[in-house]
């Protein structure tokens, strides 16, 4: 099971969002050209993070990206549920209806419970991811950027800023 | 992101080797059977739980398959690594050392805090996992099923056992 790169790359950019100063917008060539990713796969990705309500675009013609809500309102399961979508890794075929014992009873009452424990753990994971923001993430990577990083970034940012 | 239809299958057909009596196989073609599921399939993900050490089969010309342990000392967990692997679901690409602010630093000392937080989720959602038996699917699912089905199941497997 492979989450798809786009999660990676858009919790990636959405923490450097995070960081802009108030008002500030980045390009979305700007933003792949910060972290070295191809542009047209991107711009898909920040559709999906668009539509989901996440970032927004200022209009005109140097139009650029933020974020749509404060960072600590934009949790690690938002940006996945905006790439992913909400259907359970874990499909229920109901395979236990089907199959030879000839039997006229097909309906259960309630959902397998294969499935439900199969979906149990998949709300503990969407826990946690719902408890991380981008307030967070930020946060604990402010103290594990070098310096010399920290400081490499903060200039190409103030030349890259709209 | 979306996990392999053989957990699913392997999970149902393991629940089903788990109440055979005691000494007794079934044949992978009458297994595909019960659940009504393709043979070529079902034949792939039983190497898959048999490379993993989760099932066994007896040699002779009708050799037929029994679980490798007691069913309560085999998870959904075990099950799930032994189809789909150890890799987690999120990859870390590494991209916070790639891009374009130009700086001589790129090795960071510690793992990405993106990862970190997307592989705590990981391990919550394993735990889940790990905590349930096939002892407990069975268990639990002697509580859900009709019983005109569990009276057909019986009868089927009595004359399909080798």
């Amino acid at each position: 099971m492979k989450m798809g790169q786009g999660v990676e790359w858009s919790i990636h950019c959405c923490a450097l969002l995070a960081v802009l100063p108030p008002g500030r917008t980045l390009r979305l060539e700007k933003i792949a050209e910060f972290y070295e990713l191809p542009v047209p796969y991107l711009r898909k990705h920040f559709q999906a993070l668009s539509r989901a309500g996440l970032v927004k675009t200022t209009s005109g013609p140097r139009g650029g990206y933020r974020l749509a809500r404060d960072p600590d309102q934009i949790s690690l399961l938002d940006i996945y549920l905006a790439l992913e979508g909400n259907e359970p890794a874990f499909r229920c075929g109901e395979i236990r209806r089907q199959g030879a014992p000839a039997c006229a009873q097909k309906l259960y009452p309630v959902p397998c419970n294969i499935a439900t424990s199969m979906w149990k753990a998949e709300a503990a994971w969407r826990k946690e991811l719902s408890a991380v923001s981008l307030i967070d993430v930020v946060q604990q990577a402010a103290e594990q950027i070098p310096q010399a990083r920290v400081e490499a970034s903060k200039a190409w940012l103030e030349a890259a800023l709209d």
